[in-house]
């Protein structure tokens, strides 16, 4: 039997960054075509902006065992393409009854979140805030402030991520917009394709 | 197919309690007999203070399903019976390939760790550090610091508690004692009952 060592992991809640993390992933703005609702203003921050880091991963992947754990940062920089602010690509979990569990650790953000038919729920978060998104619901952070969003992350280790099943429905059903107050609000996504009848009109739910 | 709704929890981090929790735990002092090595120094502090509490365990079971996530937060009271640093009661977990992450948010403590080998980790933690406890070993937290010792954990729902496995082996191979500098050390317990051979000299480690 493998018996592996303890690990001790220290992070920094302002920069995100953790110290033995295993594995470190970076997002570049250039590299999110295809996420925002309106593609001119991507392509012109693409353009000026392309190689700056949208959001950093770092995680801790000690193996991908069914009933183990794999745990991390995430820290997702500030900014709007248009009135949507910067997002996380997001993902449904390849297990799909697989959870996640998200401690937000510094700024402020909203978990947005659907399900396959349709039902959505954005969760606000700031440091102090944890948000457990429940099996079978897709799931991407948003940064709604003006800093970093950090969260720590921890989710079953053999969940896996499947990004395109946001990415073939035309995104997901809501944006998450500026209010013009200094807050944030849902939109529906004009480009959104409902997967089922039931998702044709989305539930907004605000939590 | 269940669909459970998203869960928003916040938590206090002087005092550890978390809104949204589905059970609160409470562990008093006087429920603590046979956790400590010197148990006249025990029964002296349970006559004193034996409905005081030594510890709150806030928890969100959303199910016992494999695959799904148990979180919530462990807030241990500091003091000490005799030279030993209070603690919990630890535990390995039924499903013994169960790991479990801890995430120290206020004060200061050791993780004390053992595998049925033996083998012994005393992981230091304070606020922002990250524990992994692998699959395998049996757990405890200790409060060696003059505050509350909080932490956020987060472990497979269908883990399961053993608490008996530490009780059955006269506790844990290790004791955290005061250094008589401020500080903490190790000392061997010599009321253990090594489990295996291997067992009978267990090597210290502290990371």
């Amino acid at each position: 039997m493998r018996i592996a060592d303890p690990t001790k992991a220290v992070i920094d809640p302002k920069t995100g960054a953790m110290t033995g993390a295993s594995d470190r992933y970076v997002k570049r703005i250039g590299e999110l075509k295809g996420c925002y609702c309106n593609s001119s203003a991507f392509e012109s921050l693409a353009q000026e902006r392309g190689q700056d880091i949208a959001y950093v991963v770092d995680h801790f992947l000690p193996s991908a065992d069914e009933g183990d754990l794999i745990f991390g940062t995430s820290t997702l920089q500030p900014g709007k393409v248009s009135d949507e602010y910067f997002m996380t690509r997001g993902h449904l979990h390849k297990k799909s009854d697989r959870p996640e569990l998200y401690h937000c650790v510094a700024g402020k953000g909203v978990m947005l979140m659907e399900t396959l038919d349709g039902e959505i729920s954005a969760v606000e978060m700031e440091k102090n805030t944890l948000v457990y998104v429940p099996p079978h619901w897709i799931h991407r952070s948003v940064n709604v402030g003006d800093a970093e969003l950090v969260t720590v992350f921890c989710y079953p280790a053999d969940a896996g991520q499947d990004y395109e099943i946001i990415a073939s429905a035309g995104g997901m059903a809501s944006l998450i917009v500026d209010d013009k107050r200094g807050g944030w609000t849902q939109a529906p996504n004009p480009n959104y394709i409902p997967r089922s009848a039931k998702a044709a009109k989305p539930k907004e739910t605000t939590g």
